[in-house]
């Protein structure tokens, strides 16, 4: 037969665009690999640089960025390295979002507004990306959003198994700060034991036009020590209000668990004085503990490590979050 | 200029698929027009032939079809009928979809399996569909599982205003029969003049594996008059576990409400059996009130002519929902 | 380089829809492997629930259905298995439909009427199907309905083979039923030692409008041994009127040689009584002889076997159907 | 509300192509308009350039062109017009190709060749064509091949109602000159008066590997007025193979009569001897009577002229060849 | 015929970003409309949130916004924007761009580099944009970059206009600052009487590797007034250093002119004291005055304005920039 | 785990157009391979046939065609033989086109223009080319036009190593025959040792409309050996106007160089007899030196087959035009 016959291998390569740049490294040192060497900077009027110091013909390709701030410059980066691969002949691009941003503007709350977690995955389809890996999306339905496979992993066992070895469940009630987390609090209720459950209510002022107060509890806190988490605490307004009401309705002690830390100001002042007995995060974003002593970060690198070599070996993640 | 010029006008045409006829009847009364005549067959191996009997060059259609059993074959039909639009040159094809189908497959529970309700979007889309119309999507992230304007219709109002014609709300309070429908319990209980919420926790057995068992109220009951609400009832079996729950919790009454009443076997009986004092739900799929004294339908028909109209005369749909 | 390099290596996986697991088992039987474990139920109201039991990452994945009654859940089915492995990362994604469903309706009879052997390669397509394998379709132009790879294989050599076994070609006549398959019947012709040619010429009736009665044979068929070929043979109302027609004609025997069996009612009574020596088929929808002595069924399962391994392996399909 | 709001209006655009100006024109003056003045002509190395002197925008646009020798030319120069106008804000483009480029590349024979006029339309696509009209394509399927309206219009009515014009039909059999074309023949026969049906049976030789020879009629031509008909003449190697044909098998006198009138060297000549009474055909491609006197072009200028009004009109085409 | 028919009407509607809306109001103002009211913040972690304060069902919508810093986000406020109309059932969608960004990022210059003004474009028309205009690309071939229609106009009439009523043009040189920009400097040329031209040819220095330097004027300038000219003025360092050339080789005066005054630090400091007599630019980026007394700034907002008049009502853009 | 793994290899497989099957041999011998055997043919309206001997499934797919005249047939062939490939199952399809065509209209000059060498990118896409490989396009920017790799070859090293092998360049100008190639000769003049630059100044006739008229010479060339370099040279008109002005300034010798020799008529003549000591091009289109002894042609097969070779093998293209 005409031609020429060759053995075919596969090759892997990590990219990390600058805004977490330790993240990538950590999970670059669990896969026992490095960070392809990049050049990427800022013209003088922000537009965004980038040149891959390696070929990436034929690789599987593996792009980690953090969407912390500023936003909207960390992803249009993300994009900019995507297009680079695919027209650089990368044979596979998969974006690695750890926290997927606008992930909030998940539909229309009112007419004549954007769906954003939806064009977020578009933008990454047509830069390049054939494949997404997140942690805990706002809301699962995102990975609809992308026509193709995206890799959902949960944080929830880590977080777990840390409130597990370090407190007892047994006085244990599981709070969801809001009405729109309560499923979620559920799965966490399942992995504490069968914890029980409770949500905070939040009803408007009659006083005040369209201000939300969060004043009810639902379910039994009193006496209890409790676990109020979230996917995300941004400026923590939202998760102090329910520290608060679950005082005020006779919690014995609250811990706060999160996924994403966003932590804009000045949620760390406000989480640092609420009372609360520790706080817990991933390192989806930069995380640092200075001055803030009851700040807990547990590492996400091991997660995401596995997962980018269950893809490349075209192994199963889904043991990675079978319990969840 | 070379060329010819006149005026221009536009057409609206409404056509309707043969699972539930007697909504699209009603909707083209509300808009005092009629249905296009249509031709729609099966033949003898079940394949679908459809033809229109009028040209439909250049107008602004709307095709309707109720997903009821066999839901496989209405959707195939709706797709079949945009199909036939597209290559008749019809300006602009709008999907009416009452209920969506396949909606609760709207993200991965595990690994390997499919997003249904995404599919079913992006089929609607290579059909040629150019915009969706639906009523109470099971999550609203479906609106962005389509790439062009979603209207997003809500029963809400249809309901919680029947519901407070009839009863009082003063010793009301609103019931999720599970985790999942908190928010929309919250939505409702604001829409019934600021009721209480609970929900219904649903834990693991012990003793069977995989068997969910509702076993918790969360939230206070005793005494009260329970809406119970849910966007589809199925075959019944949550719905009438949760009002067993609640009664087992003291509640006084219960009634119960869903926008979309798919009632499968043995849904009617298990209803008409389980106390409640009334069953309300609304014609998205066609309804029988036979043998069944205490269901109440209340139609949908007025609020979909009004999408129609407001779509077709580029007015704004956001007035008719804005309550929600 | 930076980077990760390992051996690269190709696996097959074959999966089956529910409509006809018998031809997906011999077809894995012949290619010495298993069907993929999948769970595959229907919800109360007719949705359809999909899930397969094993990672399918990186494979070379083959997904079989025979498209008979009720016809749309079997697509639909194939469809979300096609969503589910694009979502669970299968390298690529094979359709086969050995008898392609909708394939009468390729063009547009008179205006506002659907393509839909066109919107059916659409939809395979959206759902994320790479390739497609089919037998005998009943017009080869579907084959450029698809943009992509489309195996057209062809059961005639099977079907000729098995004749020529059993009776001789000498004083035979190969009839096609309608003007629009004198081409295949050419084909055939050819195959079967040059027998002759002859065909049924449909005239409308003056008495009835509208109505088709097929009443002159064109081409000699007077004490021959005719052999009357279909792509497919449906409600045969068709079929068994051409035998008649042949039968006036002064034709000796009739044989009846169809690649689809579709066989609605009233199929079985009609052909079992048309006095036609035998009623040769194969298997590419489910068959029974049941009550049916001179049926003859014949396995397609061999040749689509041998094209997944030519596929699989990159060899060449071209040789399986060469003949044709 | 804001913004400015002004009365609408629609403007038809008729564009030609070089390579048959006089259709174009004698469609403008059915039209009553006239082509749109532009700019076409080649630089040195065979590149086209195109430029329109009027605004395109907003307007309604028909770019006609027939796909004569050079046809690839013709067919570049077209798309690069369609990319033009797309490029210039036009608002609908209609490709008018009254002749298919490729349209008998319709499927693959065998494995690894093209299927062009798939490619065609996806070309045409590409470029910016909403919908295609076209006349008498050679299957019917073609119609499939663009994503969009088709019109597909028919010559049928033009040259039956010349040829029963000007002979009687009572003697008359329709004839197609190969398999293939019996179906299209059978309508003939219908729109003749319900003239019988013949055609002619290609075998291969016995002495000369793959070469085919036309040497049996099948049907009854002895003493008969044949109509030989075809879609398109190239070389006019097979009719008047067929001619001959017809001749030995007894027929009184032989009419053909085609669409398209290709004519390639040498079917004049060919065409000019085969002792064919009268040889019809249309101007969808540039014809010459000269020295030719027994040929006869009808124009298919009034039909495309009417398609044209309907579709800016938004008026129904399906009368224009609902006969057929 | 069934339906119901109505007269139908267009509507403009112009929606501005938050990075410049000064421009965007003067183009209304020119429009004699307003801008349409809009919601536009972000949340605490930089997230975009938008909405429209009326119904854009069926408008004409054009959205402007200036990229400047931080670009990124304003980017991304835009496509944003346009996802929020798409959703809304906007009729189409003009992205207007005064100045586009990264296009000087238009090729890759190595291997492994992005094509970002080809992403930028790709951007857009994902998110839903029918239509760009843009000012003064960085090259004409980004037009190309669209599938579909691009609007670029030229400010260079605006420029030399001003240019020419307050200088002679006797002893003008035009003088491109590389050798990229001299068939732009061309043009300038031809708009200023024709002038002579000269460029300046930058050579690498010997002794730091890869380092640039200006360093010979090719052209004559000996006791020229010469007009230094380029698309965008970044930081300046090209333009000062230029100057500095053009003294050493004699110029006489040196007047300096762009159309888009980016003017990163320390571009200001460095234009101040360069010794130029003027620096003309306009405001397709906001521009202040303020301790630049020899900084100018002319008005894009009427050709603008005039442009989306033209393209709303279908008239000819090409007048508006027929001299370029 | 269920299913057949197996190992993986790759193949590459070599085609040629009928353009210029010399190049394609002599890239295949330095390949040491063999053309993939071919039958293409036209038909005799001018259809071109193609089919490929061997089995192309899974393979590496490289496809060679040469734009020379009739270049919209050469095109067109490429595009079906693309057309072949994907759909006989190529693994990867690369569209080699050492000459681009249309690369000259990419841009609108004026309104109601295509952008042809978009529309050449776009259609290789739509035929199924996955990536291209082009020599010198006549603008970088065209890589921006295709959505894939791009692999941009430059005949610059072949061409200055021969220039500087065989003449001194101590004496040596660059010049560029017009405004719009002075940064290419910039690069050029970078490889001659920094010789200094000049380019010839295009101004309007005064006395003839719209006549350009080449009549000064920017920069100094008197008494000094001038390289006129271009991109391609199609009828000679500018180049040899060029020669005729560098002589009345002044110039000593003029060598001409392009990568392009298109040569259309009447260039050979022009170029012979304009005085200039040497006309150096490359293979990338057909060459005969015959009747023209002061041609040379540089051979870009080795180039080309380089090129290959680094895709098959994943290497790095980069450094075959690294000094570019």
């Amino acid at each position: 037969m005409t031609g020429k016959i060759t053995g075919s291998s596969k090759r892997m390569m990590l990219f990390s665009g600058r805004a977490h740049p330790e993240l990538a490294e950590a999970v670059a040192r669990e896969l026992d690999t490095d960070l392809v060497p990049t050049t990427a900077r800022d013209f003088a009027n922000g537009e965004i640089f980038i040149r891959f110091e390696e070929s990436v013909r034929g690789a599987d390709c593996f792009v980690m960025q953090s969407h912390r701030q500023p936003l909207n410059k960390w992803l249009m980066e993300q994009l900019i390295m995507i297009d680079a691969l695919k027209r650089g002949s990368a044979k596979r691009i998969t974006a690695i979002l750890p926290f997927y941003p606008y992930a909030r503007q998940d539909k229309k709350h009112l007419g004549r507004e954007p769906i954003s977690a939806r064009l977020v995955a578009d933008l990454l389809a047509t830069a390049g990306a054939d494949r997404i890996v997140s942690v805990d999306l706002h809301t699962d339905q995102i990975q609809g959003f992308f026509d193709g496979p995206v890799d959902h992993m949960h944080a929830q066992p880590i977080l777990t198994e840390y409130i597990k070895s370090k407190y007892s469940t047994e006085n244990m009630v599981v709070v969801s700060p809001d009405a729109g987390r309560v499923k979620v609090a559920e799965k966490w209720a399942s992995d504490l034991d069968g914890a029980p459950l409770a949500f905070v209510h939040k009803t408007r002022s009659n006083t005040v036009a369209n201000e939300t107060v969060s004043n009810r509890v639902v379910g039994d806190v009193q006496g209890k020590d409790c676990v109020l988490l979230d996917d995300m605490i941004d400026t923590g307004g939202t998760i102090s209000g329910a520290v608060g009401v679950l005082r005020n309705a006779g919690a014995k002690t609250v811990l706060i668990a999160c996924t994403h830390g966003v932590f804009s100001d000045p949620a760390r002042e406000r989480l640092s004085n609420t009372g609360a007995e520790e706080v817990i995060t991933t390192d989806t974003l930069p995380q640092s503990t200075e001055n803030w002593p009851n700040l807990t970060v547990l590492s996400i690198a091991p997660l995401l490590a596995r997962t980018i070599n269950e893809i490349f070996e075209n192994g199963s993640v889904t043991t990675l979050f079978e319990r969840c």
